[in-house]
């Protein structure tokens, strides 16, 4: 129906869209196919035909997620969206612009910014993998998700194909509304599991007048966490806070991916953006703040060029822990997320439980959410302790009243963990829904909870 | 089982609680028992007694809505939380509280102020009516939105009552999480069709160090409302951004609950909040906007008492429409929301239709989020025209990519609407949830959408 082009099952292929070296997860089944439609229409139509066949659908799209979110436990098609990369419209009056579900965010920034506008959710450093469906699938957010939120705020509308290839549009273009339930937020987080995200609308900001950075550095993590915590109770609106711990600030100097050496102790990155008036302010502020704790250096920049220099070490700290990689080691990458008052606490007892086990690992974190990651590099032989150790991570973060995951989603790695946090009946509650809407279930099936 | 004072089937009682003056739809049925819960166990009962029996529930707390939502168009027990209006937990460093339903958000951010916090979503006047579990279930949001956002973007979990009496909370107490379906986010605004609300964690936010307040005064409500979009474009962090029209200001002088003398032409009001620098910084920016446009007259206030008057206008406008209508006479208050660019042509041509029906009505909008309110003072004989006049704005709304309300919600009276704004195919989806959440159809039915 298609054509020849638009369907393929070449081993590498089906590898590349069943199996994934950044996952803490990996199955032995792959998908059976990988289409590749260029249209909401095709997509409608291979939902249609994998409908009546009883065939899941797997999205795929930017290929970064980490819980084994694009694997295929019941093999099945994977929906590869690289064909629908387009921008469709910008409305610049109205801040916002129309999509298909490929298009990079980093990539729309650059072709969008002389409107004056971005988008402003930044997942990851994993830029140029990261593309819109992916995000909204699985509600992205990152380093700027303490000024502007997660990928559900900037969701205006979203086109979805359904499991029986029926497609709806949630919304038409309004920025705010309250007619009827919010699929949006319903679709946002759903890890296609509920239908695939063929076009979306989404919010833009105003892209800020003037944007500082600051690097402060401590001689404990827990200091740095505590300051952290401080400067969000202020309500100063600064554009974000990044936690690295001594480990990873290490890293980064042993790979020497940013031009500068680094002091290899606890550190804050923090981002301020607005006017210059407003900037200058926030940092005076957040200096306030510092001088009440137990600092080593503040250094700040106001040089767009030495900024990006600084920032650099946050954007490069996963691409150097990964290049410390050994050809056969792996990499566990998780997050978990707590209220504030804890995250201080939890990061401390997490790094010596890496210790105890004899296992190397870092933690970064958008610490201002109480959202925080940890990377563990370890060979097959330490997959247990590995696994063990993160558990101990979740369960503490539960006990805190946290969650699981504070952005990579649940997928097949954290199914378990998401019923120790939330019990039976919010589980039973999503299966409902999703029986309801995918009766077949047949809608990426396996991933956050299991049919029964 | 509650008690004897637990149910009241009093004619008075029973109106109350199924009726109101402030509906633009009123039905002759009424609920044929009020029960008062003290507990979520005692709500679990409630439902469970309903299940069996199959008999509606109807959620009832401030009675503020404006479309017929607590109305009982198939009889059945309307829920008063009047008895579980407890701040049960303040957790001031994590910067949330964990409340009862009927708390109402004012008199709460009264007793936590000593704290620094407050929770900034500012639903309408009618203060003391507005109680969480309506804006829960609304996703209330109001003057701070441009700033802060809706209800749906400050709940951190919910405990709810499902239709057959079991009991769900959706999540621990993180800041954030992508744990499953955001079922925070389905409850929000669902209008009491999914369940009831018996517990919430909010979030809170700093309260500003400094506010100021800005009139501004135009020579037409197109000048007002360009200049309101034009702040937004530009990314000012502003509080607020209220737009009043002649006929409102013209009321609030006639009323005289004010203690100045307005200006009677179309008048908008900026809120500013934050340090003491950057509200000074915003409000330039503002000023320098201002020049750009035909104004009448800038007047800015930094003294909290006279910026309290000042703001006392925009509190006061419903009021004193209000203390217009006759004895026997009806007002209809209607709003909808339409992309930013948008909004100056609305409000100007839906207040020609208002005066070409000779019709006395004023709008009054949130014109930073593109939507507004329009009330209308009408008597029976011209009910009619009113809604004519309505259903003209609301099509209009819709062919400019628009959405029937912003904030009211759908209840009773904008079903046909809400089907003119989405199609069948979502709300089939909606429905489908629903029937899957609550097969008997027993929570607060008739609502959002029809059965079939």
């Amino acid at each position: 129906m298609l054509g020849e082009d638009a369907v393929s099952i070449e081993d590498e292929i089906l590898r590349s869209h069943g199996y994934s070296d950044w996952s803490t997860i990996n199955i032995d089944r792959l998908p059976v196919a990988v289409v590749f439609p260029k249209s909401t229409e095709e997509v409608s139509q291979i939902a249609k035909i994998c409908y009546k066949y009883r065939v899941p659908i797997i999205p795929y799209s930017g290929g970064s997620s980490v819980e084994g979110h694009f694997s295929a436990p019941y093999g099945g098609v994977s929906v590869d969206f690289m064909n629908m990369a387009q921008i469709l419209t910008i409305h610049q009056e109205d801040m916002n612009i129309e999509v298909q579900p490929s298009v990079s965010w980093l990539e729309m920034n650059e072709k969008i910014k002389d409107t004056g506008l971005f988008f402003p959710i930044d997942p990851g450093p994993s830029c140029k993998y990261n593309e819109l469906s992916g995000m909204i699938l699985t509600c992205s957010s990152g380093t700027n998700a303490v000024r502007y939120g997660t990928m559900r705020d900037w969701v205006v509308n979203l086109t979805v194909v359904l499991a029986d290839g029926s497609i709806v549009k949630t919304r038409r273009r309004p920025r705010k509304s309250s007619a009827g339930y919010s699929l949006n937020s319903l679709f946002v987080g759903s890890e296609g599991t509920l239908g695939l995200v063929t076009e979306a609308t989404l919010k833009l900001a105003p892209i800020p007048a003037e944007n500082g950075v600051a690097v402060v550095t401590f001689p404990t993590i827990k200091d740095a966490a505590s300051m952290a915590a401080e400067v969000i109770n202020a309500g100063i609106p600064i554009g974000a806070v990044e936690i690295l711990d001594d480990v990873l600030m290490r890293v980064i100097n042993r790979i020497g991916n940013t031009p500068r050496k680094w002091a290899e102790v606890p550190t804050l990155f923090f981002k301020f953006s607005g006017s210059k008036v407003a900037v200058a302010d926030s940092i005076e502020q957040v200096q306030k703040i510092a001088k009440k704790f137990r600092t080593i250096d503040y250094h700040y920049e106001s040089d767009p060029v030495e900024q990006k220099m600084l920032w650099s070490a946050r954007k490069e700290a996963l691409w150097s822990m990964l290049a410390l990689r050994k050809t056969d080691g792996h990499v566990w990458s998780t997050d978990v997320a707590v209220p504030l008052s804890r995250v201080a606490e939890l990061i401390e007892v997490s790094k010596k439980d890496l210790d105890s086990l004899g296992l190397f690992g870092s933690v970064l974190g958008h610490v201002g959410d109480g959202n925080f990651h940890e990377t563990i590099l370890f060979e097959e032989k330490d997959r247990e302790a590995v696994e063990q150790c993160v558990h101990k991570m979740v369960q503490r973060a539960l006990e805190m009243e946290g969650t699981c995951t504070g952005e990579h989603g649940i997928g097949l790695g954290k199914k378990e963990m998401l019923h120790e946090e939330l019990g039976e009946g919010p589980i039973e509650l999503m299966r409902s829904i999703k029986k309801s809407m995918d009766p077949r279930w047949l809608m990426n099936p396996g991933k956050i909870f299991d049919y029964a």
